[in-house]
C-alpha cells in the first residue's frame, strides 16, 4: 500500500480554472483518495474547496460555480499513517497580511519539525503537524518583507527534503521542485493557458501539451492572465535523487516522467527481466494491475527469443479491491487474496507458471497468491519482480512499511523464495533501473532499495555528501 | 451503463453466515453498486441489515456482528431508472403472521402490476413499486396457505418475466431460477456449508466448489443445518432463454455461466471475430476493461493465422472512472472520453490500429474514442466488436437504453461506422455466439439483437409461443 | 439530570396509526430525546422506524407514510449512561415464528441478567443489554406456546422490577403496568379508537379524553379495529410503589398521574412548602422552569397568609439549555450556571430572598446560583426546596446520580446549607408528599428519599416484604 | 415566527477568544438557529468555523481550539425566506490583498443591490446574494485605498438601511451600528478585554459589564491588546429609528437595550395595558413564554387597582415548540395548536378569562387557542396584547409577514375580534410604547404598526425627511 500526493497549478486567459483543475485531479487520484482540494482566486479575494474522500464526491456542481477566478491550484491527498505522515489536507490556505497563500504538497520534509519549532517560538500557531503548513508559514513570513522569488528562495535554503510544490500567492501560481527532483513535477501549455502538474497525463486528460519537466531546483512562476511563465534556477545541486519508483509502481502509465514515458519503461524493464533471469514455462500471468506492462514486455523479450511461453491474464481482479472492507480474519476459511484474484482454473491447470509484479512488500500476498495457485493446479510457479527488492523504507513521501515489515528487511533472495514457497524468485537489478532511465544510479533516490539515502535522515545512511542547497544566480525569463 | 443485481444465500454448519454472505456480496458488487443488504436468522428471530452505497461502505464491523445465525441471503443492486426498474433496496424482508420472508431478486417481472394490483384489492399495502416487493407478499400469502413448495409453485405460476431468487423462509434458505433461465443462479459447496449465488466466482471467493447451475423452473431447498439441500424441479418449459449478454459483458470473467467459462468464451468470441471479420493492422488495443479477454483472442488467432498484429495496452483507462463524477459540457476544451481513456501515443503514432470492445450502445463515447486516436496519430482506425449490433431495449434486467438512443436502432452498420467516423467496423454474428455458448438460438434470450423477445411484452415482439409454465410433478431429492 | 422514557399504543377505527402516534411521542418528548421511534402492523405485515434524536428528527413526512397500519405503539428515549440503565432504542421489534412482537419499555427491571442468561442458555442471541429485549424474546418464546393472555402472565411472572410497557403482537396492542404500578400508564379515548400513554397531555394532544390510569398488575388489550378494549388484572400485589418524583419533577404539569393533576399537586406542595418552613423575605423567585408551580404556590400561600412577599421571574432561562453543548472548564472566567441562568438585576438588588426549587440533587448549580444571585445584590438567598432531600439513588427508571455524588447522600441539612452558602434551606417532609398525593407512603415507592426500595436490590434495603407477584384469577372484560 | 441575528465581536489581553465567543453566542441563540459561525485572528493569520444549525451543534471540542487568536468574532443566523432576507451565512470572511476581513450583519440594507451591481461592474464575484457579502467587498475596496477609519465611513456613506456590525481587519475587532441605530449594539467590558454584541445578556454570560449602547452612526475599535477602545462618531442624524419590537418580543428580558432593561418594559407595558383597557375576569393567562412579563405586569396593575383576578399558568407549553416538526393537516382530528399548548382544565373550566400575549401575526393561532379555551370550558376568553397591532411589514430585518398575511392588514379590532372569536380584544397604544421606553415616537422605527417607516423603501411611504448620513467630524477616543 504505497502512493502519494498529487498536485497541480492552472492559470488561463480569460475562463474559470475551477473545472481544469477538477478534471486534473481527477487525471491524478491515483495519487491520493483521501481527500482533494482546489484553491483559487479571482484577483480580489481567494475562494476555497477542501474535502475528505475523492474528488468526485468532494465537489458538487455548485462548489465549482463557486471557485472563481482564472488562477488556481489543487491537490489531492494519499492518506498516511505512522511516522512517514507526507502530506496533510490540502491545498492549504491562509490570509495574511500581505495578501493570501495557497499551497500543495508532495513530498516530505526532513527537518519539518526544527521550523516548525523556530516559528512557534515567534508565535506562529499549528493546526496540524504538517509539513505543508510549516512552508506556508514560512513563506508567509518571507512574503512580508521579500519579493516573491526572494521570499520562495529563502524558504527553500530553509526546508530540506523532498517537495513539489503549486503555491498561490494571491493570483499568482507558482511551481517549486526540490533542489534534488525527487518528486515529479512537470509544465505543460494549454489552448489557453498553462498547467503545473505532477503528471503529464493530467495535461493530455486538458487537451495540453507537456512542455517539459520543471527542473530540480527551479521555480516557475505563471502569468496570471494565462499569456505565459518566468522561470529561476534558484538552487543547483551536483546531483538529483529522482525517485524510480514513481517509474515502477506510483505513476499512470500514460505519464511522461523526467523524459521517460512510464508505460515504455515498465515494459522495457519486463524485457530486462527476461534477460537477466528468464524462465521457461507454459504461461506468464501479470499480477493485475501493476505487472500488465512488465509482463508483457517480458513475454515479448521471451517470444523474440523464441520461447514458446504464452501470455495470459489468469488473475481475475476484483475492480472494487482498495475500498474500505473488512478482511477475513486467519481462522477464517476465505482467503483475503482471494477477495482481491481470483485464478482462472483454465489458464492455470497442470502448467508451469511465471508471474510478474512490480514488488513484493510485506510477501503476505505473494505467499497466499502462490498458494492459490497451486491449489488451483499449478505445476509449478516462478515469481519475478520488474525491480530490486526493497530492503528500507522510504522516507522521501511514500508510506510503504518498516524496515521490520519488510520481507526483504534482512532476508536474502533463496530466503524470501522459501518463505513465500515459490519455485523460483528474481528480482530486477539496480542497473537495470538506471539504464533504462538513461540516469547514472547518482542521481536516483535507492534508498529503499540500499538503505542509504540523498538526504540527511536521522539513523540513516546517506550515499552521497548532503549540502544545504547551493543558491542560484541570475533568474532566466523564458519564451511561451 | 447496463449491470444488474446479484443474489446470494447460505446455510452453514455451525458458524455464522453473515462474512460469507458479505464476502460473496463483495465478488458480486460488479453486478449493483447501489445498496448491499444481508438478511439472516438465528433459528428464532430475522436479522436485517441494508444500506446504500458499495458492500465496503455499507457495512462495518458491528453490522456483520449483530447479524446471527448460521443462514442467511444478500443482495446488491445495480441503480436503475426509468421503466426498466429491475430491482429495489434488497433484501426485502417482511414479517407476518405465519413467520418472516427475505428475498434477494435479480431480473424482472412482465406483470408485476397486474399481481401487485390484486394483491393490494386484498388489502396489501406495498411501500415501493419494485417486482420484488410483490412477489414476497404473494408468496407470503401463499405460505398462510399452503406448505413452503406448494407455496413457491404457486407464487411461480403466476409471475412471469425473469428471476433469480434467494429466499429465506424463517430460517430455511431458498433458490429459484425462472422456467427460461433468463438470469443466471448455481449451486456451490462449501467445507461446512452450501451456497446459491449468481456467479461461480462468489463460491470461489469462500474457498468452496461450484456444483452446478440451477436448472430454469428449478427450487432448491438448503437444509438450514448446512449439511444438504432438495431440489424440486416445479416447472417445465420446452425452451430456455439465457441471457447471452451475461457472457459478453455483465459477468466475471472468472465466473462460469449455464456450463461456460466467462473468460474462455470471450476469448473464443474473440477468435471468431477475426475468423469473420479480421483486418489486417499494425496493432490491436482492447478498449479497457471490457474488451481485454476479446482483443487477446482476436489477435492470437490473428497471429496463428500468420499475421505480424501485435496486440498492445494503448489505451489507459483512469481507474476511478464509473464513481459520482461531473462531466465536461460540450464546449468546453476538457473531452469527457480523455477523462477515461488516456492514448498512449508511442503505441498509436503512425500506425493502423484495431479497437476491440464487446458493444457499442449510443456511439459517443466511441466516436470521441476514434478520434482522440486520430489525434494521437493513429493513420487508420478499425473497429471490430465482440458481439451483435444491439438494435432493441432489454426487458429483462438490464438498463441499457432506449430504442432511440441505440445507434443500432435504425442503422445500418455501413451508417454507424460513417457515423462514429471509423475506417472500418464489423460485429460479431448471432451464430457465432449460440456456437460459443454451444447453444441453440432457441434456447438464448437475443431480444436486445433481434428485437424478438422470449417474453409477453406490450408492444413488442416474441420470437417464440409464449405459454404459462407447466407445473412439475414430483420432487426429486438430491444427496449431497 | 433524571428524566424516563415515554410510551404509547394506539388503536383506530379506519385510519392509519401513524400520525396520532407521532404526535404523543411530540408531547412525551420531555420523557426522553436520545431517540423515537414507532412500530405499526397493517393486518399483513409490521412496519417499524426508530432513529435517534428528537421526535421531529427521528421522522419525515415520508417515514410516517410508509408506516402503514391502524394499529401502532411508539417510544421516546431518555440517555441513560452507567448502572442505572433504562430503556435501549426502542420500540425493540423481533418477527419470530408465530408472528411478530414490538415493545415499548419504560421502567428498570432487577432480574433481567437473570434471565436473560437463561434465555441465551436456550439458544437465544442478544443485539443488547437492555431489558426490553430480555422480555420480548421472553415473551415470544411463551408466545409459540400459550395464549397472547397466558403468555403475558407468564412474563409478567417471570420478570421484577418497574415496567410500563406497550406491546404489539401482529396487529394486536397491548399496555401493560407492573404489579407495584412504580412508572405511569393510562389508558384514553379517541373519537374513533383507544390509546395508551405514559401520560395524559398526550390523549389531549390528540383531542381524546383520559378514561383511568391502568390499574397496578393490569393487562389492557385494545382491539385491532379500534372499537373497545379487554382488561385483565394478571396479578395482585398488596401495596402499590407509585414514584412520586412523576409528581415532582418528570412529568408535565397538564398529566394527571394516578388520579391527579400534576399542576396542582405541585402548587399544593407550595403551599405545604410556606406551611412547614415558610420565611419572610422580599421576593420569591422559582428556579425556572421546575420551580415555578411550587413558586406560585408557596407565594399564593404567603400572600393569603399576609405575607407582603412579592412572586417575580428573577431569573431568565436561556431556553436553549439542554442541548449539546461545551461547558466551560472550572479556571474559565465564564460560570457555567449564568449560561442557563441569568438573573435580573432590578428584581435582586439589596433585597431578600427565596428560591424555590423542586429538588437539589449534586449540590453544584445550587452553588452557583446562590453565588450569582449575591454578586447581583441580593442580601440574603434563602432556598426552599418542594421535595424531600434525595438520599439514595433511583433503581428503578430515573438516572440521578451515584449516592457518592448526591450532596444529601450523607450530610445534613445544616451541612447542605453550609455548603451551598444559603442564609437558610428547608426541604419538605415526606408526610406532605404522601398527604397531597393522598396516599399512604406505603404505597408510594420512596427509595431516593429514604435509602428503602419497594424492590429486592442487591446491596439495598427494601421497605416493605417483597414477593413475587400473586397471579390473578378471571379476566374481567370492560365495556367501551 | 419573526426573529433576528446576533453579532458579536471580543478582544482580549491574553488568552483566546474562541470560548467567550462560543458561549456569547450560546447566550445569543434566540436570535437566530440556522447558524453559527466564529472567526479569529491570531495576529498571523484568520481562522474561521461556520457551520449550520445550533451553537452547541456547530462547534465540537477541537473546532474551538484551532481558533486560535485573542481577537474574534461571531454570528448567529436567523433562517429567513422570501423578500426580506436579512443575512447569509456569517461571519461572512474574505482574504484580499491587504489582509483579511471577517463580518457579522445584524440588519437590512435598502441599496444592497445597487452597490453590488457596481462592484460586479469593477470585477467583484458575489458568491451568495446577502447584504453582508457587498459591505465586505465595499469595505475591502476602501481598504485598499484609506486608513480603517476613513474606509469604514465611506462604506457607510454608501449603504443605506439597518446595521449592526461587528467588523474584523486582520486582528482589530470594530463595532458599527448604523446612523438610525436601528439595530441593538452595546459594550462591555470584561475583566481582561471588551465585548460589543447585540444584547447585554452576552456580557452577563462572560461576567462581564454593560458600558453602554453603541450611539447610532458610532463606530468603536477595540484595542487588540485587549486593554481599550476608541470610538468614532462617523454620521450623525437628526433621528434615530430604534425598533420598539426588540423591547417587545426579539430580545432576551434580561437585557438591556438602548437604556431600559427588557423585563421592566414588558411588565410597565403590561401594566398600562390594564389601564388602558383593563378588563375584569377570575383568571390572567399568559400565553407562554411571549405573554409572561406582559401578564405579570398586567395582573400586579389589576391587583393594586382592587381586581380579584388571578395570575395563573393555565397553558403548558411543550418545551420542543419551534423545532422542526411536521404539523397536521386541516382535516385531521389532532389540532396544531395542542401541539403547542395545552389547558389546564382546572385553571379554566367555569371561569372568565384573560390571555395576554406580545402580539397577533396572521392570527392562526389565536383562533385556535381561544377554542381550545372554550372546549375546555372558559365562559368568556378576552384577548389583550401587549403593543399595537402589526398591519404593515418589516424591512428592517425581521421576518414577519407579508401584508395580505397580516390579520390587522386590513382590518380594524372589531373585526379581528370577530375572526379570532374573543369575547373581546384590545391592544396597547403607541403612546404607550413611546412613553415606555421614554422616547419620542419620531425616534422610533414604527414601519410594522404604521406603514410609514423610517427608510427610503420602494413602494412605502416614510415617516420622514431621509437624507444620506452626514458625515461627522472629529474622532472622539474613549479611556477605559
Amino acid at each position: 500500500m504505497h502512493e502519494k500526493c498529487g498536485v497541480v497549478g492552472i492559470s488561463l486567459e480569460d475562463r474559470d480554472a475551477a473545472r481544469p483543475l477538477y478534471y486534473s485531479l481527477y487525471a491524478l487520484q491515483h495519487r491520493g483518495q483521501e481527500s482533494a482540494g482546489i484553491v483559487t482566486h479571482d484577483g480580489f479575494q481567494q475562494h476555497s474547496h477542501v474535502e475528505m474522500g475523492l474528488v468526485g464526491d468532494a465537489f458538487g456542481p455548485g462548489d465549482l460555480e463557486s471557485l472563481n477566478g482564472s488562477n488556481g491550484i489543487g491537490h489531492v491527498r494519499y492518506p498516511t499513517a505512522g511516522s512517514v505522515n507526507t502530506c496533510c489536507a490540502q491545498p492549504f490556505s491562509v490570509s495574511f497580511k500581505s495578501g493570501s497563500l495557497g499551497l500543495s504538497h508532495n513530498g516530505n520534509l526532513v527537518n519539518a519539525d526544527e521550523i516548525g519549532d523556530e516559528l512557534a517560538d515567534l508565535g506562529h500557531a499549528f493546526t496540524s503537524d504538517g509539513d505543508t503548513e510549516v512552508i506556508a508559514h514560512d513563506l508567509a513570513r518571507n512574503l512580508l518583507e521579500e519579493d516573491l522569488v526572494r521570499a520562495v528562495k529563502r524558504t527553500m535554503e530553509r526546508i530540506h527534503g523532498s517537495y513539489s510544490l503549486t503555491i498561490m500567492h494571491d493570483e499568482t501560481v507558482l511551481g517549486v521542485r526540490d533542489p534534488q527532483g525527487n518528486r515529479p513535477l512537470c509544465i505543460g501549455e494549454l489552448d489557453d493557458g498553462y498547467v503545473l502538474t505532477s503528471e503529464s497525463a493530467a495535461i493530455d486528460t486538458l487537451d495540453g501539451e507537456l512542455i517539459r519537466d520543471v527542473e530540480p531546483g527551479e521555480l516557475v512562476v505563471l502569468h496570471p492572465d494565462g499569456t505565459g511563465y518566468d522561470t529561476y534556477q534558484l538552487v543547483e545541486q551536483a546531483n538529483t535523487a529522482h525517485c524510480f519508483f514513481e517509474h515502477v509502481y506510483f505513476a499512470r502509465p500514460d505519464s511522461t516522467i523526467d523524459g521517460s514515458l512510464v508505460y515504455e519503461v515498465r515494459r522495457e524493464l519486463g524485457r530486462k527481466l527476461w534477460k537477466e533471469s528468464g524462465v521457461e514455462s507454459d504461461v506468464v500471468l501479470p499480477v493485475p494491475d501493476s505487472g500488465r506492462a512488465f509482463a508483457s514486455g517480458y513475454a515479448e523479450a521471451a517470444q523474440d527469443a523464441g520461447s514458446d511461453i504464452e501470455f495470459a491474464e489468469g488473475l481475475m481482479k476484483n475492480r472494487y479491491v482498495g475500498r474500505t472492507f473488512i478482511m477475513p480474519t486467519q481462522d477464517e476459511r476465505e482467503r483475503a487474496v482471494r477477495l482481491k484474484l481470483n485464478p482462472i482454473k483454465s489458464t492455470i491447470e497442470g502448467k508451469k507458471v511465471t508471474i510478474i509484479d512490480d514488488s513484493i512488500v510485506r510477501g503476505t500476498t505473494s505467499t497466499q497468491l502462490i498458494q492459490l495457485l497451486k491449489d488451483a493446479g499449478a505445476e509449478e510457479v516462478n515469481v519475478r519482480i520488474g525491480a530490486p527488492a526493497i530492503v528500507a523504507p522510504c522516507y522521501m513521501g511514500i508510506d510503504m512499511a518498516s524496515r521490520e515489515e519488510l520481507i526483504a528487511g534482512d532476508q536474502s533472495v533463496e530466503e524470501i523464495c522459501d518463505e513465500i514457497e515459490a519455485d523460483s524468485l528474481s528480482y530486477l537489478s539496480i542497473d537495470a533501473i538506471a539504464e533504462t532511465l538513461q540516469t547514472s544510479k547518482a542521481d536516483l533516490c535507492l534508498g529503499c532499495v540500499t538503505g542509504e539515502y540523498p538526504y540527511d535522515i536521522e539513523g540513516e545512511e546517506t550515499d552521497r555528501e548532503v549540502t544545504r542547497p547551493e543558491i542560484g544566480e541570475e533568474p532566466t525569463v523564458a519564451d511561451d
